[in-house]
């Protein structure tokens, strides 16, 4: 890679910069940028301007929006007074994708870790607990990793928030459709003994 | 994905037009530009708008440049008289990162194929034959897939050029240090009309 041109090498960079491309990746990403350096490039090097400028964070739950409240804040069909609370809007988009939420959402934007140094004030925590009084919220739900920060979250909000908001966490266990053997040691252990009587199972709502 | 911000939308577009992404790969990319949107994406659009006007064709053999000559081209120490002909600029890459070259290039910017309607005046050719005058070119080595397109481009140029020009192509055959097993069908039944005597093998450059 000793004869590339700066700016041809500048472009390889920015793009290995981006989570699981490699160099190689990056080069073939670059090489087809050229091609169609012509037509294309321009519009995306204006969508990456633009981003910068155009993409807000709504206002209310943290969710990426064009206004200062995002479709999901903004729609009055939606569900008030429980709060589907997740890490990321990455995790918003999956639940949304199952199509069997119909609540509101709050993004923390990452978890208590204190090896990381994240306190609950580098998160939304203070927003979430002023959102529970102003829209009389009466239901958390949390759909939070199952890891020892998703736990310290957890356990940090469940004891800010007042005893009149319900706080449920989404269930965690083997995957519907998974077969048992594929299924991890932990998990496969927590959903012993996290067993349900079977007319739970078959009727109810879980 | 039908709650994404307009300009969200339109950066996992233009991110999964890239070769090898998809939906799904475009999302997390534009998700990781979105985070770091302060720092690093503002040179990233920089660098996409420098690659339409920074970026040269080499003027002799179309090579990447940051200059009307590439690197290659206005290396002195490079051979004269011998010339690497490929496809692509990613062609010459792989070549160069095998040391074994120390002549010129050519690229052809593609092969033959009337079934796409690529002819020889849509390659560079012309550009290749004025060369081989002007430069007192020797030797040209075709380094050009073995397919179709490229047995008839390697047929079109051996009628084009004079015999006072040498024409090889790189060998073909099964791979150094692959096992036979995973050679395809048809290299291998090639590799055994074209075998080569066993003190060819182990002496001499072949």
């Amino acid at each position: 890679m000793n004869h590339l041109p700066k700016s041809f090498e500048a472009l390889i960079d920015h793009l290995s910069r981006l989570p699981g491309i490699g160099k190689k990746s990056a080069l073939r990403l670059a090489m087809y940028i050229v091609e169609h350096k012509e037509d294309q490039v321009r519009e995306f090097a204006e969508t990456l301007q633009k981003i910068q400028t155009d993409l807000k964070f709504c206002r209310i739950c943290g969710n990426y929006s064009d206004h200062e409240l995002c479709n999901i804040c903004s729609n009055p069909a939606r569900q008030n007074g429980i709060i589907c609370v997740v890490e990321s809007v990455k995790d918003l988009l999956a639940i949304e994708e199952t199509g069997q939420f119909s609540g509101r959402y709050h993004i923390l934007g990452g978890l208590i870790s204190p090896i990381d140094g994240i306190g609950p004030e580098d998160l939304s925590i203070h927003d979430l607990i002023m959102r529970i009084s102003g829209e009389e919220v009466t239901e958390l739900i949390m759909a939070i990793s199952s890891t020892i920060e998703g736990d310290t979250t957890l356990y940090y909000l469940s004891r800010q928030i007042g005893e009149d908001v319900r706080i449920s966490s989404i269930a965690r266990g083997v995957s519907f459709g998974g077969e048992l053997e594929y299924a991890d040691e932990f998990t496969l252990g927590r959903a012993i003994l996290r067993r349900l009587p079977i007319d739970q199972i078959f009727n109810g709502e879980h």
